[in-house]
């Protein structure tokens, strides 16, 4: 599914230089080297550059310096990656998106809900009573919104997505399948033997243009909301606990974990299966590598990781042994030290 | 949504004593720092006593010992961090528990199923046959009870949960949305270069007041069933894999997961994104650092850790590369150690 | 639920030798130690010969050399074990896949929608326009297809499944509850302060045989096809991220992750809570122990495993401090040993 633009429309569009044929038609995009006519490609690294001499495509998106190189017709941009994302949404909108306004008859709708007029609701959506739905947004089949959950404007919940009551969601928020939000905080009470519940009071409030991939779990506040700030990209399979706040435009990848009341800075990015315990804070602008295991505040800004490296498992089983005797390996090579001082001092007298 | 009591009546319910004015009316919780007039807080910890002089709170659940450092009404508690969790699940019931009984139009139940007729089943639930819902007990929106499943009374499925066929569910158990129990096992037969499924033919068993977070799988027995005893409460996106069984009040924190056949005891206190292989015995009272790897059974309770510090990643990398070094350099120490022996017998010689 | 043959039939429909009375019954399976007569059970490894003597067991499947010993009349397979996964699966045939065909009244379909008239359609499953459903293939409860996606034949999409729009599925492939195949990958381009969305623009293609678990989450391609070979073996929870290849027969444990545009060989195994980082090559055979971090590609299959074991909490928490110093002390080490060797030239001297 995609739309057809000249390549001098796509230039007026997004306000940027245009070198060659203006009237090269583009119906599509593709990467430089599997491009054929009829797409648009981007060359954003002039490292690549030497690739530009055997594309097919109908027209590359790249920077001005690389523009002499070019055989086909080009766009010219600063930051050629973000165009061609802005010229990909365009040649490729979203399907569910350009589907038909209106609220599909197997849906169930409370009366008090109230959906925009131009909403799009999926078979088998459950909307509960009070919740607001806005302009254009669309709620996939087998969605549910608990109580007085709002969406807003421009937003996608795709299929089997929970979201409980009391829920804000902002606007062109992209939520994928089997997402959850505003499930219970974990909190509970020891009392002899067993573990009392604590209501979990709040709720979860998201930000505008949030990503939240499949299988997310965000669980609702305490007493107050679980926050989600402006800009947010979360990978699939992300777990964020009660409380937890997530500063705007912080990306974080796949599988990855923040334990209640820890708060991340702005502008983090935080890589795959990287866990973060419970109430610390995260310096804005700080990046995580994969697996990273975080167990105290980041206050300065920066890259870190920890870990231990992949080996041969006969290699690593004997290194994975000695970790045990560190302390006392220190130990002994401050003593060799000391040790061989007393005998070079005794050499030397 | 709450109810309001005045703090006598509070006092009564829960036969505890009162010190101030019993007609304060409590409408709600919060913290000692945000709570106004008509709510409740508590004290759990004598540490932070400072704090009881400046709360605008209505009432404060706390120690004998504390009670006299409060400006406002109080109920008294051995445990008040309990006795809040009990105050604050009778101000802020469930809303769904409170839904009125009965079985939505939308929602596809199998002729044998047997539903109490005190049972909320939500909106396009679709429960199969033979399936036993109890007394009180909620059935989310878009949920499914497989064939025979029974679920115990004045429980709580959210949406979107999935149980398979057979699977037994206690009393006040709550499953969270995503959540899937009874999955089949992990078990293939190798055969050539291909895998052959080994057919997963036990079920689930959950016990009484568990609870079960968002995105959770437990997966069904290969011969027997997969066990969740007695007030065991699980955290979002934690595996629990056949054969597994899991005691009494263990509580396990988001994105562990758990590997076929371990035992693991009661009263254990797992962290998040722990990894237990299979076939394992993990001692009562266990406690696991989060992160923790854990690949050999643990006889012994006590608090048990593994992994690495977090590091800036510059320096994390020169020490990470050191990591495959550590054999050797333990024989490097030896050997040292054996050498500067000689050389100071040489000496004293 | 299963069927009854008597041993001489199995023996018949598999190809294999009988040893003692065929007319035996059997009903179930068991393990040799739980076993009752009508179970049929196996004896996988010679290790284990002496629970022969005592089960009870109405026939065992056994390999040639163990024969003698059995008590009880057997089946004679050169892998026992793929012989039992056999006969355990014509004993215990999936009793959703013998459902009546046919479509619930209460599914969403398509007009467009091409569904096989021996095709199971559960209640509440949504299929959108241009699905095809393949012979006797099961679509469970509130399971979704999005548009044009073609699943084969015979397989099993238990409930509340989703798959997006243009994805294949092979044939005889399972896919477990909650599970998403073809959400986004997860690309963006910065511009500013803000990420762009990278539309993703290919999908996902399984293969045959293949079996993926609770929750799973296989992101669609960013250009091209995120593919899952044939006889692919995935536990719960698994992220597969946009452009990954998994080569046939792979099998991976619960929560393991890989990122983007990683290519995994035929044949490998993968442990539980695995993470492997974007653009590497894992080569065939590759087996990597639970919780290896892989952040190089692997070009010699082996055995790889990495991390640190685990200890009791304070012995712990030293090794973790030091592990901050293991560079400093590979120096040190390798300034003791110069030292010591100028000490020993001097004493030589």
């Amino acid at each position: 599914v995609s739309k057809s633009y000249s390549l001098a429309e796509l230039a007026g569009i997004f306000g940027v230089p245009l070198a060659g044929d203006g009237g090269t038609r583009i119906t599509g995009v593709a990467d430089l080297k599997s491009a054929m006519p009829g797409c648009i490609s981007f060359l954003n690294n002039s490292r690549y550059k030497s690739l530009l001499s055997a594309t097919r495509a109908g027209a590359v998106i790249l920077a001005q310096q690389d523009a002499a190189a070019c055989p086909v017709p080009a766009l010219i941009s600063d930051n050629p990656y973000a165009l061609y994302a802005k010229v990909a949404t365009l040649l490729h909108p979203d399907e569910d998106l350009q589907s038909p306004a209106g609220i599909h008859a197997s849906a169930v709708i409370a009366e008090s809900a109230h959906i925009d007029a131009t909403a799009i609701i999926g078979p088998l959506a459950v909307i509960d009573e009070n919740v607001r739905v806005g302009a254009r947004s669309y709620i996939g089949p087998g969605s549910v919104l608990g109580k007085r959950t709002v969406v807003g404007e421009d937003c996608k919940l795709a299929a089997n997505v929970t979201v409980y009551h009391d829920c804000k969601i902002g606007s062109r928020v992209i939520v994928h399948a089997s997402a959850v939000i505003g499930s219970d905080g974990f909190g509970f009470a020891p009392e002899g033997e067993a573990w009392l519940k604590i209501p979990q009071l709040g709720a979860v409030t998201i930000g505008d243009d949030v990503e939240i991939g499949a299988g997310v779990a965000i669980d609702r506040g305490t007493l107050n909301d679980t926050i989600i700030e402006n800009g947010v990209k979360l990978d699939n399979q992300i777990h964020v606990a009660h409380n937890v706040r997530i500063g705007a435009h912080t990306a974080m990848a796949a599988q990855s974990g923040v334990a209640g009341s820890t708060h991340i800075g702005r502008h983090c990015a935080i890589g795959g299966a990287v866990g973060i315990v419970g109430h610390l804070q995260i310096a804005d602008g700080t990046r995580l590598h994969a697996f990273a295991t975080v167990s105290q505040s980041i206050m300065e800004s920066g890259e870190y990781a920890s870990g231990t490296p992949l080996e041969p498992a006969a290699q690593w089983r004997r290194n994975w042994a000695r970790f045990k005797q560190l302390d006392d390996m220190a130990k002994r090579i401050r003593q060799l030290e000391a040790k061989l001082e007393n005998l070079e001092d005794d050499n030397n007298a």
